[in-house]
């Protein structure tokens, strides 16, 4: 046991007092973790666009005040009753989605989305009590999606912490915890490019390049990415990405420009966008007899996925993934293993870092769309 | 060289002279197989919906006067030049759709669309020489999908025919050519469910029994039927469906129904009934996290297939099939070899056989919705 085990820690967080205003660093109480709870230290965490979406708070229920962040990585302060897989100092990444490994979600082959831990936007408490952990005062604070990582402390359910190898710089993948392994699945696990062929990525974000980066290691021969913004090629030539089209440069559909650079279409495709047209194309654009097309993007509300059947009879396949269809606790650990043997590249990934106090540059950063990845040092 | 070869052989078939008239018994000639083309004798010949689809030329371009038929099973009589995989004596089953062994999606391990000799429904005539090989005093007779079984002879592209087991009755396996083949492989080759799954198949025609087959084969652990018609449901029995819905017989859509009776929702899902609804209930009854739905039915025209994205991000899989992504040459020997272990059974599928001269009896058991399939024997 530490010694701030079962007390009260006083630290540093970013709070979010009210919508789309900038965070302001106070001094919160901590709770120690209940029931299946573990407190972690966070050492880095990185901003993501889920972060700033659910702090804009437009069309999502405003949960306020409230601790974002849910791309980290920390160590283990102490832990709760029944915790028996980490113990104090075990390296780990808190995941906004988790693995109870009981229900028929962690216990089938094929399916990440755990029934008791699945991503909860609206969500702002614990689920042992239905509590906040945080608080300022007496008044409680709330978390999100269960991970509240812009604080030096957090509590987090047991089965969303993935324990990694201690080797692993905390600073590199820190970012494993949400957007890259996202995109990187999506293509490594689902849409699975066999060597040498052809794969479109749509949106050039966080994600789709994760995604491309899959394509990279999986070995395909061409890259194609499609993005309405220019300013994104640039930066996806570092990516592996070997051709760009922008369907603002064309007056047809892109999947058809697409079907004409490739012979009738690339083997597969993944969609980055959250657009539901992207979606369509994404689709549309996976040749026929072979075609696989994957989509990651989170449509808005009264999106409709609309395609002719036909396109589906003739032997096209269409996926939805969610975080990469990694298993958090399972699976993220030979990820981490994956940078580690150089395998996957993540530092081109981090375009910048702050610190705590400087969170809200990182804000900037991405509003902006300079930053891939923004690295916030706690210390 | 049999006494037939390169002689124009005259012999009985049904001709179909004007859309949906009856067909007329009439003695034709049938010309020598031209490069790459085989004349067999037909022995057995199957009625499908396709035949009589084409045949009310409803919507679809006329072609007459034509000789339908395309489940069927034969023996070579003569092959033309270049023709080395099979020879006289052969016995074979014709396929409407192709295998040349050259073409991108021949080559591929997972097409069955072959570029050469993919289905065309417009296509009256023979690729060598845009000719028919049929002909009534001079008079070309056309073509139907590269087979036109309902003839004691009939040329066919070789790319069009499985060589089978000369131990196989002919009379049983007639009906893989097509529809059998089609619901069997969608199951077995597209949706494979684990053994001990749950698997609805929507609309109860030949091809979805035989859907419903595979299942039974695959070790699904119950088999829900859905057909708009109860009359259906008795039959279904045999094929081991193990539960029926009726959508008319609720007030809210049938994907509703299903979740409601499977905790979520099915493992698999076939569709075999070609209506667009059928299609997007297959799809949205299927549980997140793993199931996979498979389209057969042909659509309309101007159909759309239209879900909410979040049903594909809930990681549910939407596939097409077509010939339940047999590829003909290569792979239904082997489905004949699945009849002969007694691991599929046929039997149950004929209910009817008439001989050639009384083939409008097999046009109306199958409008009156009374046969899943009529056998029509050409002695
Ligand atoms: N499924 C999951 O588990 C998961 C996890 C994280 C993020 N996401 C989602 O992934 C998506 C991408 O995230 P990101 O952080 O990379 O976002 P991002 O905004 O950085 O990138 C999206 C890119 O898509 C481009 N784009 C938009 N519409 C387009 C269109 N019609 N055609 C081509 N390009 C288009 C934009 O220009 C932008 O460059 C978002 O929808 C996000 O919500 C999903
Ligand atoms: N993809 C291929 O390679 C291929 C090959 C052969 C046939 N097919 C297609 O497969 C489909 C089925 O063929 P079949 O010969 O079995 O047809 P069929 O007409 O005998 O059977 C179709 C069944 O679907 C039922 N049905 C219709 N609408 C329904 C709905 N909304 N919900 C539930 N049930 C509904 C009907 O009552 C009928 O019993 C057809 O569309 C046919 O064109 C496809
Ligand atoms: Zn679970
Ligand atoms: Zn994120
Ligand atoms: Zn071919
Ligand atoms: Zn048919």
């Amino acid at each position: 046991m530490s010694c701030t085990d079962r007390k009260v820690i006083r630290c540093r967080a970013a709070v979010a007092w009210e919508a789309g205003k900038p965070l302001v660093i106070e001094e919160v109480e901590v709770a120690p973790p209940q029931a299946m709870e573990v407190r972690l230290k966070v050492l880095y965490t990185a901003l993501c666009h889920t972060d700033v979406y659910f702090w804009e708070a437009k069309g999502q229920t405003p949960v306020f005040p409230r601790i974002f962040g849910h791309e980290a990585a920390g160590i283990v302060e102490s832990v709760g009753e029944g915790v028996t897989e980490l113990k104090p100092g075990d390296h780990v990444l808190p995941v906004f989605t988790g693995e109870c490994k009981e229900c028929r979600h962690c216990k089938s082959e094929e399916s990440n989305m755990c029934d008791l831990l699945r991503i909860n936007t609206d969500r702002g408490v614990m689920l042992n009590d239905g509590k906040s952990r945080f608080s300022i005062n007496g008044k409680p604070i709330y978390h999100f999606v269960g991970t509240s990582t812009f604080s030096e402390y957090t509590v987090v359910h047991v089965g969303c912490l993935a324990k990694i190898n201690p080797a692993a710089p905390l600073d590199k993948v820190c970012i494993l915890s949400c957007g890259v392994s996202t995109g990187l699945g999506a293509t490594l696990n689902v849409a699975k490019p066999p060597k040498g062929s052809t794969v479109a990525i749509f949106g050039l974000g966080a994600v789709g390049l994760s995604a491309a980066e899959g394509a990279r290691i999986a070995g395909a021969s061409r890259i194609i990415g499609v993005d309405l913004n220019p300013k994104r090629f640039h930066q996806a030539k570092m990516f592996g990405v070997t051709e760009f089209v922008n369907p603002k440069d064309y007056d047809k559909p892109v999947q058809e420009v697409i079907a004409e650079m490739t012979d009738g279409g690339v083997d597969r495709s993944v969609e980055c966008t959250g657009n539901i047209n992207a979606m369509i194309s994404a689709f549309e654009c996976v040749h026929d007899g072979w075609g696989v097309a994957v989509l990651v993007g989170v449509p808005n509300k009264d999106d409709a996925f609309k395609s002719h059947p036909m396109n589906f009879l003739n032997e096209r396949t269409l996926k939805g993934t969610f975080f990469g269809n990694y298993k958090p606790r399972t699976d993220l650990p030979s990820v981490v293993e994956m940078y580690l043997k150089k395998e996957l590249e993540l530092e081109k990934f981090i375009t910048h870092e702050v610190t705590l106090s400087e969170i809200n540059k990182a804000f900037d950063y991405m509003l902006n769309g300079e930053s891939i990845r923004c690295i916030i040092r706690m210390d």
